[in-house]
């Protein structure tokens, strides 16, 4: 039986994880890779992406999906940081979809970005608003009916 | 046998979980719950939390893990985004581990949040530099020794 079709000729992660283009491995699984940014944001920006040619999140089969979080799990572990201080470090998983959401690569890769301070690694903007308890009501049920 | 605490009275997720406090709740599965953000940054910003209480990624055990991104994939699709050109609309996945990452409630949360203009939706600030590929090289090591 032949395998699905996962790598596309012309993406860079595809060859990334061919081992066509080197990079700074990390853990790889059956359904995962990941490895160092090399534009990183902070000290130990790392991706983790799926060995499935996908452009966004939901063009993935689940249990690529399913295999990515607990990867990333160990690499936070990983990183030390000191995140058992309410003080201490964090880190975000960030993973956007479309070119208004700051995707640059057109294969899915989730960034885990360690935050030691205000200058480095992810900077959040977060326009929120009190939403209108009507309207959310309202939208809660058309999504319920897609779902 | 007796079950694994998942729930810690005082969170205000849990309670949402448990249904003492109302939520607009979207999919629920066994190790998942989703519902919309009251504070949204955009039309659509909802939130994946896991059904047991762990305050970072890494607390969580790797079932409830593995349950997180399926369930963002079916409510990405429900939201019927314009996604499908590279000109059209967005969507981030986000989760903040730690105060000074932007975490606010200490229950591992991951936001979906529609990116369809520059003002709402989240907004991502970058700063990116290009590694010095010796020392990025010998973190790598590091980090793979600890793994």
């Amino acid at each position: 039986m032949a395998s699905a079709i996962t790598h596309e000729a012309s993406c860079i992660f595809c060859k990334i994880i061919k081992g066509e283009i080197p990079s700074f491995k990390l853990i790889e699984t059956k359904h995962s890779y990941s490895f160092l940014d090399i534009q990183p944001t902070a000290k130990g920006h790392l991706l983790v992406i799926p060995k499935y040619h996908g452009a966004k999140l939901h063009n993935l089969p689940d249990e690529y999906l399913a295999d990515i979080l607990p990867v990333a799990k160990k690499l936070a572990i990983a990183l030390d940081l000191n995140i058992d201080s309410p003080e201490g470090d964090g880190y975000n998983i960030l993973q956007n979809n479309g070119r208004i959401a700051h995707q640059v690569v057109d294969h899915v890769h989730f960034h885990l970005i360690p935050k030691r301070d205000e200058k480095t690694g992810l900077i959040v903007g977060w326009p929120a608003e009190d939403a209108d308890m009507a309207k959310l009501s309202e939208f809660a049920k058309e999504l319920q009916a897609k779902l």
